[in-house]
């Protein structure tokens, strides 16, 4: 099968679709991260986002491509859960989220608070599968995929392309490189289509968890090798690669930088205290690459061999539990 | 002695004055947080001030008002000995900061982090304004009160000239009223002379924990009752009311409201996670005002007779052990 990947021109359509839908949200720098990293750094601030993720993007436009408003349905214990919910309320759809019995009522209360049609099931792959499959055949519903979709890749993608140019018209500023944090590949393959579409030289980093490195290790191989029994702090970086995302990481991506759960945690603690911004554990992966792995970031240059200098760091959700976090500083 | 109080003129003076040095920091809005207030709520992020907290204002404000440049001290061991270093060094002239030996070194590591020179003395205020004399004397340098000077107040009161701006220029909207926590007062009066001067109409409402509700009485009694031994977790409001500040409240504030220390380590928890803002706990006693008294700030109208809507919330600063305060949660 041939799969069709999605395109900067997908990505730009994406964005206009779903403008009236989203925040844009705003980036901000900070001079002591200026300092520690040795580099200019411009973070987009997707924890300021509708519903607390980057999330929202890709569900709002996997919404809006459906041929017509109809029920979708998910399952996912995460930031999914939530943003497909929200969007959905948003576009008058309904919303059914298979989450695992053991999911943290919080979690369940959140996708509620949304409007979404919670139906909870035992906490194995096959039963989230199977209760979704019921679901779709009872309602109609059509099933969303967290990430693995060319319509969530090419939503999450907006988000690099607002980005971009933000730090153009407001900083007078062209990036050398972005740095993106990476999971099931959703957001980072639809930044890479978004940034190296519109310049082909820009480089894309991915920042992963050394403790769930299957990206890394996938990269080096050159096939796609899945996640196993997962665990990291960074808890929204868990899943496998899917058959989009991992072509286009492929394709597009210069590198794959991995940081220990330690580095993670004193980074989320670094950005609380230093950019009064609240940021989950999973977006801190990728400011931690630009503060704890500079030797190898400067072994990259831009095209023209100069140093990399201006560089975009995706922020990319801020919905955490700030008493457990904090407990783990 | 008569005293002559800042003006509207002074504020917009200071604005013009110390907006290279400064940032314009955003506004910015919650969904959650009208629901839970039923008003429409505006934040004005001084937690993303340069420093970290809104002092930085008042105290460039008074360093460029002095007749040539030259050193300057002060004692305090809070936001202010942040700011004055920090201002300071962008200025260029020394700042000599008397802070109590029993300061956390964290807070005393900052101001050295701003160039700020340290002298530790005991923790007495006697031993404190004697060690800052001393240093008067040695190095000729000024002193600068924390907030009961006319140009620490027409400083600090640049940020509401901002807010209103703001809301009317991004948001189309005209606030109504305004909730301003208050410790001496040097923001709270600042801000109460820009908000009336502009619209004389709006109400300005201060915000105090009931812990160290000195102002309250004061307000109440119109005498200055001066607030003895101090506690709260609001550890940036626990100064009294000073000879300048103590007037213009009188004068312009249309009332004090006090929260708990429960309501405000709750409401601190919900801005991080519902805003993704880091705030200190002074901070969040604004906006405890706006969730928990509801009532009492209805029995205020507009000047019209229409219910009270749209509200600025002033988010004073972010400086605060992210875990310690978690701890709290």
């Amino acid at each position: 099968m041939t799969l069709t990947l999605p395109t900067l021109q997908d990505v730009q359509e994406a964005a206009q679709r779903i403008r009236p839908h989203v925040h844009k949200t705003p980036v901000m720098t900070c001079e002591t991260m200026n300092d520690w990293s040795g580099l200019r750094l411009f973070f987009k601030c997707e924890n300021l986002q509708k519903g607390g993720a980057f999330k929202i993007r890709g569900a709002t436009n996997a919404l809006l491509r459906l041929p017509e408003p109809r029920p979708v349905v998910t399952h996912s214990s995460g930031n999914h859960a939530q943003a497909l919910a929200l969007a959905a309320r948003q576009l008058g759809v309904e919303a059914y989220i298979v989450m695992p019995e053991t999911s943290p009522q919080v979690k369940k209360d959140a996708v509620k608070g949304y409007g979404g049609r919670v139906t909870e099931c035992i906490n194995t792959l096959q039963a989230r599968e199977d209760t979704a499959h019921r679901i779709q055949q009872e309602t109609g519903a059509t099933f969303i995929h967290p990430y693995d979709h060319p319509h969530i890749i090419a939503g999450q993608g907006t988000l690099m392309l607002e980005l971009l140019s933000q730090t153009h018209d407001d900083y007078g500023t062209q990036l050398d490189a972005i740095i993106v944090p990476v999971g099931g590949g959703g957001m980072l393959s639809g930044c890479a289509i978004a940034a190296k579409g519109l310049d082909p030289t820009i480089r894309v980093f991915a920042a992963e968890p050394l403790a769930v490195d299957d990206c890394a290790q996938s990269f080096a191989k050159k096939e796609l090798v899945p996640q196993t029994r997962p665990h990291s702090v960074a808890d929204g970086l868990l899943t496998s690669l899917g058959s989009y995302t991992f072509p286009v990481i492929m394709d597009k991506v210069d590198a794959v930088f991995t940081v220990t759960e330690e580095e993670i945690i004193k980074t989320t603690r670094m950005v609380w205290e230093r950019m009064k911004l609240v940021i989950e554990p999973s977006a801190a992966v990728g400011v931690a690459v630009a503060l704890f792995r500079k030797e190898q970031l400067a072994s990259f240059t831009k095209a023209n061999g100069e140093p990399i200098r201006h560089v975009g760091v995706v922020l990319c959700g801020g919905n955490v539990d700030v008493k457990k976090m904090a407990a783990l500083f």
